[in-house]
């Protein structure tokens, strides 16, 4: 397990946190996954044997935010 | 039918127009609504003899933002 941080640009409320927290966290692999939406940040606890760190922020991404 | 404007605090993104759409659209009497975000707005066009202006705002402030 190895846990990341990533600056996500454009998450603005607590429905954009259950977006990016919703979906990433349900990608195989993601143990955890939390949003702080004052500093623009993402922390995912990941298995880099299952999932990429690409695959994560693709999927951030998906959900129509920047990440940096 | 009346259509009202409604200054709405707090709606930051496509997942906030979604909720006030989606929610404000369900309402029995209510014709249409539509959110201005660049604004902060909401024109809500409504039956006044099926649903009160009162119950709009509130469920516009159920969803957590403030009617002015």
């Amino acid at each position: 397990m190895e846990t990341t941080t990533l600056n996500v640009k454009g998450m603005t409320c607590g429905h954009c946190v259950a977006a990016v927290e919703g979906n990433v966290g349900k990608l195989d692999g993601v143990n955890a996954v939390k949003v702080d939406l004052g500093k623009g940040t993402v922390d995912v606890t990941f298995d880099q044997g299952v999932v990429s760190l690409a695959a994560i922020r693709e999927e951030i991404e998906e959900q129509g935010y920047d990440v940096e």
